[in-house]
């Protein structure tokens, strides 16, 4: 398994992981335990960032962030592990929002992040300060700098990203989505040179509409993708007709398609190499017309998002048009 | 003692206090406890306010909306009670500024105004907004809304206040002060309807220098306290020759002064008409140039508070061109 090379060589494998909430944020903790440090970028959806008690809040980086430092809260899935609640309360006190619930140690970081901002720093920058300060090894990239915005066009009216999500539990039915702003998005320079110097890219179980269509909205990321001859592997969101977490499966329904790992390959199938289902789909596999891996992909613990990230890599180097049992060294690390 | 009638009659006396920090807030909060509800106003110093951590901080607004609301923190002089500290080693950990420390309950304040002020609320809106959530009877008034900054002249060059005050400790000698921007502020309606309609003025024992003078260098507010027919009364800061609390003899003695209540007075005495002084410093009062009140101004408790505020009022009136005793109704209250 040429890229999962632990060892000092020369060789060090780049693997860049598209990402959105939790799913993807275990997926990515799994890869950065599978791969020699410093080898993980992962791109992370941006569309869910909002304002928030006048903050810049980014819930998708920031549940990649606390998951790759080790702070992340596995009992809520998001936010920090050892959370206080002490400012949440004193904002209820002076009618402030409480529907997006903000604990204090998380709180810290937005507060660094908006003065930063404040200050002319990029979102790239700023969440490369983060992880630093945090010592994650793997770089995270926020999709693009530029603010993107996923609209959700519903039943009941048009809804912000996180009032359907958060405030309205995903409850009005999903009539479409936009990604306001996508048009005058730019591909980063940090975005552009992880995907052309990617040996390999996985896509998280993320939910395909609203945590890999928006970072797909920026543009020149597709077109960048579809060129790239490395593998190009999704991980279904969907394992027996459910999402693992979030509205996934539910949206697929309202938007008149069946919850099955399949619609996920029908909807992102054109810039993909290869697809990983579950064991629960094995009877779907033959249906699936990228090559698939068949593995457990539920992700409970540290060693099973290690293992599957092990087997992902391994499919990936089958896939490769050079597999890395012999690789040209990278001259710099 | 009309000022400070607390029975339901159709009279209720309009007192306006100056304050800045927590000698000022003792005494207002002294001040409403002896009047009639809804009977105070605070006009308050802005000039310590400042930017830290991306948020608007306005301390002595603070510390007297936090005395008035009973949830100031009696051990530290500043902040809030039962306060929380999850925040600060957050943003210690990101390695944010720390020297300034605000708690977690005093934090969520900061963000409702830093957002409110960020909606085009004036200052002095929001800081009505906060007063009525937390409760507080009196008016509290931020002496203008546009920014006044005191810069602090001293040895080791120029510094914004609370860099002097906090993170120095007011270690460096005083030269000069400077309050910038004080020529672009404009007295407020607000401000301008409570000086004219005061049946009396306190000026709250504060620091002169870096509490009252802001106040007093907002263009317009100096020509109607001495325009005003109504008693204008200090209460010295200066107790024995030393400074209750914070740096007021230390700076007087730097400006070449004498720490004394006469020093006081020759620096505020075109604005006055009468002078409090403690019972310490009684032989001093016969050099007082103005008609003195002699008495116990140590503020320890809530009742030694509104014992001294009432002989203040009582003073006062005293001092009154038309004594309370047979006031002229308000149509309004």
């Amino acid at each position: 398994m040429a890229l999962t090379t632990k060892t000092n060589t020369t060789t060090k494998p780049k693997i860049v992981a598209l990402a959105g909430g939790v799913g993807g944020a275990k997926m990515a903790a799994g890869l950065q335990s599978a791969l020699p440090r410093g080898c993980l970028t992962v791109i992370v959806n941006t569309g869910d960032d909002f304002e928030h008690w006048g903050l810049h809040i980014c819930p998708d980086l920031d549940t990649v962030l606390y998951h790759l430092a080790g702070l992340n809260n596995p009992e809520m899935g998001w936010g920090r592990q050892d959370e206080a609640w002490t400012v949440l309360g004193e904002i209820e006190r002076y009618g402030g929002e409480d529907w997006f619930r903000i604990g204090d140690r998380d709180l810290a970081l937005h507060l660094r992040r908006t003065e930063w901002l404040g200050l002319g720093l990029s979102l790239t920058e700023v969440t490369d300060r983060l992880r630093r300060l945090l010592g994650v090894p793997s770089a995270i990239l926020p999709m693009c700098n530029e603010p993107v915005r996923t609209l959700v066009h519903t039943d009941e009216g048009d809804l912000p990203f996180q009032h359907y999500f958060v405030r309205r539990r995903c409850e009005p039915s999903l009539v479409d989505l936009s990604f306001v702003g996508a048009d005058h998005a730019l591909l980063s320079r940090e975005v552009h040179k992880a995907l052309k110097e990617a040996d390999a890219i996985i896509f998280c179980p993320s939910n395909p509409y609203v945590s890999i269509d928006p970072i797909l909205s920026v543009p020149g990321l597709r077109d960048l993708l579809r060129q790239s001859p490395m593998p190009k592997i999704a991980v279904s969101p969907i394992v027996n007709g459910q999402a693992i977490k979030g509205p996934a499966a539910k949206m697929m329904r309202e938007l008149g398609e069946v919850s099955s790992p399949l619609t996920v390959v029908d909807h992102l199938g054109d810039v993909l190499d290869g697809f990983v289902i579950d064991q629960a789909d094995a009877a779907l596999s033959d249906a699936v017309i990228l090559p698939a891996l068949v593995t457990d992909t539920i992700m409970t613990d540290l060693p099973s998002k290690q293992r599957l990230a092990q087997e992902i890599l391994a499919f990936a180097d089958s896939l490769r048009p050079n597999p890395l049992a012999n690789p040209t060294p990278t001259p710099t690390d």
